[in-house]
């Protein structure tokens, strides 16, 4: 089931019942109740994500979403568009930060053309080209409403497949030249916030100029007037192919139980699409890391997601959502292998 | 050599000529420089440490430092004083929360009886008892400066034999019902803080008792009048067996150059002790996480170490330590996998 309505319709809440069994266990195991924290908090999270008592996350992967952006020709990134091309060929490779992180965190890195501007046609990145790039928002919409669902669907159908293959748990990760300018603007449009207080430095970019790729992304919003209570509208008119897909891992993450991981601001941004299309789907977000470009902080406040990671990091490709794999392992690990007070003979 | 006069000499600080040589290929890599933020940072670091461009830290080790406090008897803690003895055998059957995460980040459990008030006599458990605990520092010096020197030798003795063994990271954990209390006693001094300015709830402790646990931190320090520029005088009166032999781990890691990773405010304050002792120990310090406990930031800043992981967790052991050794190996997994933006054929 691939189908945008039908993955929405099959999202309910969390496993309350299973919470609050794990909660009770969890209280007891040997330590001052509370003291592993978030480690806690997560472990219970994942009982009412999966509706097991002892969930596993062992089969990792992280799907990197590739495509690139029209807004690129308003001069909003330094690196040029061809990186685009050159990193998703380097997933394959295994050498760029995501892969890195990921082969220590022994998970999957999947890369997906969602809408480079080349033809890339190289085995091991899956092609899902809707379009050779979105057309430029500062003139006009980045895509049409049809484009929109079909990027989304891409990811549904990918974390479909990974879920499939036996993965227990996802992270969403992307690629695309200048995508933070559409993900600012997501955040702008969303959380009503003016542009120049949610444009960061993404890549690089000089903190000088920021001014001028503040005032593409109001232009964008002003040309387009997106409907702040639609996302479909939001992301077609100001987003991007890749934050599409990565909404429709996390749709599809929700739809079979299987929590996703929300890496630093693009990302962000796609779960706020998401969430906007269907509210419970943060229920199966876990967040990673505080990422140092700008907005992210705001970005993670419109969601209630509460960070852990404080990395100083601003890499995207899932970088941060790959680190924090390991803490959630911890904390079945926790879950697994402490005893209770009871089974200790410590009577408190 | 377990003497601590030889390790101190033997302390030189970092390898700065590889570390610079470690910054240039970092900066190189394919990612925004700087974009991975701390790992970056903790790659370039492990090359100073260690001397070599590609060090390791995959061979992990924590350390669990066991031993009683003489100041239990002023009713500073809620938990039994047996839980000590409790605990450092559950250390070997592997159920605690730092067994548990160490079992994830494949990290060694290594425990210690320094001074635990009752005979244990378990394999598995290292026995080096200096003294059936502490005495109470609230009517006189809780140990002489002859134990406290021994068990920072026991610190350095065992760190040895880690090392000897292949390890090339280590962690340091501690068990020891009321320890926050010394801890407390030691940032006070060190720090020059008033004592209700340092004091936490440390294992669940009422809140509402919080001034009777000031107030006897107050009184040993008025009775002992510990010297604030002498480790070994702080150590001796108002600190711990445990936490002397921590701050001897610490010693003979930076001695042998194997990083040591500081777990939250109790490993904190044997840092204080360690680097006091001398001051280019701090080199070889890598810091975990924000420890939920009171002073925590307080003793962090003392050393200007940064943690990193926000879990809200106060457990000891360890634990927040082994949580970190992730991430450490995956700042090493970055700087081995990842490629340089010349291999890669992109112009910057």
């Amino acid at each position: 089931m691939n189908n945008l309505n039908e993955t929405i319709k099959g999202i309910k809440g969390l496993d309350e019942k299973v919470m609050k069994k794990a909660k009770e266990r969890i209280d007891n195991l040997i330590k001052p109740p509370g003291s592993l924290g978030r480690l806690e908090e997560i472990s219970i999270h994942l009982s009412g994500i999966t509706g097991k008592l002892h969930p596993k996350v062992d089969n990792k992967s992280v799907i990197v979403m590739a495509a690139d952006h029209g807004v690129y020709e308003e001069k909003v990134a330094v690196f040029d568009q061809s990186v685009t091309v050159i990193q998703t060929k380097n997933f394959i490779k295994g050498v760029t930060g995501v892969c890195a992180l990921a082969k220590q965190a022994k998970a999957d890195v999947i890369a997906v053309d969602v809408g480079i501007k080349k033809d890339l046609n190289l085995e091991g990145i899956i092609n899902r080209k809707i379009k050779y790039g979105t057309s430029n928002m500062a003139k006009g919409p980045a895509m049409t409403k049809e484009e929109a669902i079909k990027a989304i669907e891409v990811g549904i159908e990918i974390a479909n497949k990974e879920i499939d293959k036996g993965k227990n748990i996802l992270a969403t990760g992307e690629m695309g030249i200048c995508n933070t300018t559409p993900s600012s603007a997501i955040v702008s449009v969303i959380g009503g916030y003016e542009p120049s207080l949610v444009t960061g430095v993404g890549a690089n970019y000089p903190k000088d100029k920021l001014d001028h790729k503040a005032s593409v992304i109001k232009k964008a919003i002003e040309i387009n007037k997106p409907n702040k209570e639609d996302a479909i509208d939001i992301l077609s008119k100001v987003g991007g192919l890749e934050i599409g897909a990565m909404a429709g891992v996390m749709l599809q993450g929700a739809n079979r139980r299987i929590p996703v991981v929300v890496d630093g601001f693009i990302c962000t941004a796609a779960a706020l699409i998401a969430c906007k299309i269907e509210p419970k789907c943060r229920e199966f977000l876990i967040p990673s890391h505080f990422s140092k470009e700008k907005a992210a902080k705001i970005a993670s406040d419109l969601l209630g997601l509460k960070p852990m990671l404080k990395m100083d990091m601003r890499l995207g490709e899932g970088s941060g959502a790959v680190l924090m794999f390991n803490l959630i392992e911890a904390a079945t690990y926790m879950n697994d292998e402490m005893i209770t007070f009871k089974e200790a003979g410590i009577e408190i």
